[in-house]
Parts: structure tokens; sequence; C-alpha cells
């Protein structure tokens, strides 16, 4: 069995992160599927799909952390080719990854309590994005 | 088809790396899947999964490396929230990614010759995990 | 269903950076699965999977910032134990990952216009790869 679906959202960029965890949950009931893998991805190169306990203190820490990898103000060949200014964008993205895979049992996808999984926009502008979610499994 | 199973093991946190290889090995046998996808996750966020030559010396580069990267004695807004000091923890996992996938071929996960899956625990004490490995295919 | 199937390619090392995304669309094409998941690994532990702009410039940035958190000049024990020098490659790999995994939508991997799936080889020597690619669905 294989279920699809989207998640649409708004985000404000500069490492906007938005907790998706209740929409990745309900495609995963949606699709009546009990055991097998959910993946999430985000179509383009400027934002990131990981795991996180959603508290501001750890969302911070995150951000800044990723300001010490990849500085927004850094100098960029990306920039220099393109002239758009979101070089740390596509840097944050490639290192961070675009898409993520959990298995699912029992009918959920398999997370820790306080865990959850997070969209991370790094882009310099505000986006609309829309994710896809796949279920595979029976 | 869909097979899942677990892997309970105890870890002393502070990046503990274990190699978790020969129960996944043994997860996808046991699924009687020959060609398909393995999916390993640790329910929680203050661990990660990834892959590496299972040898002292690199597993000592990864741990200093994820020293430099997120330090344990480094100042985090998640330890002045909750006080219990594993924000380097929190944000490893993020980074790192606390789940991951793999091809089933031959009735075995797609790794190289000297490439083991791993389970790195961040958190600043001794924690017991339980491991879920999904397989899907056929 | 499942297909799998692997790509063949040579590399020059020291992050040879290749798009692989013709081939994982054609891939998932010739698998006939119009939804599902497809999964793409390099089996081996000094190389890596990822998604980025195939622009020039992303590419040198990303290569440079792998360089200061992995240098290629750095002391690493396993070159000590080894003596093969490429300990840099090694931590790359663990940290960017050896696999991903996507969604597949209407007979394609769910991408952006212009993100695209990349192998970056880390090690310190040319080197032919077999990749694997997986796609689960129906």
């Amino acid at each position: 069995m294989v279920y699809s679906t989207s998640i649409g959202l708004k985000t404000k960029g500069f490492t906007d992160i938005q907790n998706i965890t209740p929409e990745v949950r309900q495609a995963v009931v949606d699709s009546g599927i009990r055991e097998g893998i959910v993946c999430v991805a985000n179509p383009g190169s400027t934002a990131g799909i990981t795991t996180i306990e959603f508290e501001s203190g750890a969302l911070a820490d995150l951000s800044q952390a990723l300001d010490r990898i990849a500085p927004q103000d850094g100098r960029y060949e990306h920039n220099a080719t393109w002239g758009d200014g979101n070089g740390f964008a596509h840097l944050r993205s490639a290192l961070v990854g675009a898409s993520r895979a959990f298995p699912v049992k029992n009918g959920a996808p398999v997370l820790g309590t306080w865990q959850q999984v997070i969209l991370l926009d790094f882009d310099n502008r505000s986006r609309k994005r829309v994710l896809t979610v796949v279920v595979v499994g029976e």
C-alpha cells in the first residue's frame, strides 16, 4: 500500500523552524498504514528536514549552530554568481538534508515523546512551501 | 511485504558509539525480504544514526568533530531553560539525524565492506535505547 | 512493487561532486512505480549523498564548508592507525550520510526545479563507485 499527501505552509525564511509533526502523524493515520516507512521532503534546495525537541531553547541552539557552520554574512561563491544572497541557505540545506524517512509502527511515525519533525526554511525571504509525505507499508 | 523489529541496547551516553550492523542485517534476514528499503530510527532527540568504518581512530575523529561543532561545555539556551545540561546532545542529534534509510538488495542492507551502521548516544547519562527497524519490499 | 538498479561512475575523489539526478530519475521511470519511496546509497564509508542546486558556486561553497568542518590536512586518529591519509573522508561521509531517501510522486522523485541529487566522493584518490537505487511503491 502507498499513500501520498502534501503539507502546505508559509515561512518567514532565515531559518524559520516549523513543527510539522501533527501533519506527518495525520498523513500516517489517513494512509491506514500500520507498519512501513514514511518519507517527508521539501522539494527545493534552500530548506531542510530533521527532528528536534520543539522547545525554544533547543531551536535557538540549532539556529545558532547553523549560523556558525554557514554564516548568513559569509562569503559565498553562489552569491557571486547569482547575486541572490542566499548562498548560506543552499549550504545549510545540503548539510542538513531536504528529506528524511522514518519507520511507521502501530499506525504512527516512530518518534520519541518530545521529538518533533521540523522544516527549517533557510531562504532569505518568506516562502510558500509544499512538502510531500509518502507512506509505504501495510 | 513489511517487517518490523526492535533493537534494545544500553549506552553510556556522551557520544557512546555502538555498532548496530549485525542487528540491522539480522532484521533484514528475518524479514525474508530480498529487495526493498530498511529504515532504522532511535525514537528520541538526543541520539543519532549514521554509518562509518567502525575503527577506533575513525570513531574518535567523529567524536572530536562533534565536540567542535557542538561542544559539551558550550553555552546552550536549552540548558538555560531546562537545566538538564544536555543541550549539546539535542543539537548533535538534530544535525546528524535520528533515522536513516538504506536500500536492501540480495537480502542484505546495501553497505560497503567496512561500512557499519552506528547509533551515537549523545545524552549526558547512560540510557536504555530501543531502536526500531522496519523493512519494506519483497 | 520493488525495483532496483545501480549507477556506475568514476570519480576523482577529493570531494568530487557528481550530479546523479538523471540516473535516479531514469531508475524511477524504469521501475514503473508512480508513487512510493526511492532510496539511493553509495556502499562505502568515504562518500556521501545529498541534494544541492548543481551550480559551480554552490558546489564550491559546500566543498569549502566541508574543508572547514573536516580539513583535509587535519590531524586524524584514523590516519595514525591506518596511514592511508583519508581520515577527513571518513569523517565527512559520517556527517553527510552515505544514503538518502526521497518520496516518489507522479513517476518521479520529489525534487525542486533546481535541486539535484549528488554523490560526493571524499576519498583521497580516484574511485570507481557503484551506487544502488531501490524504488518501492506502486
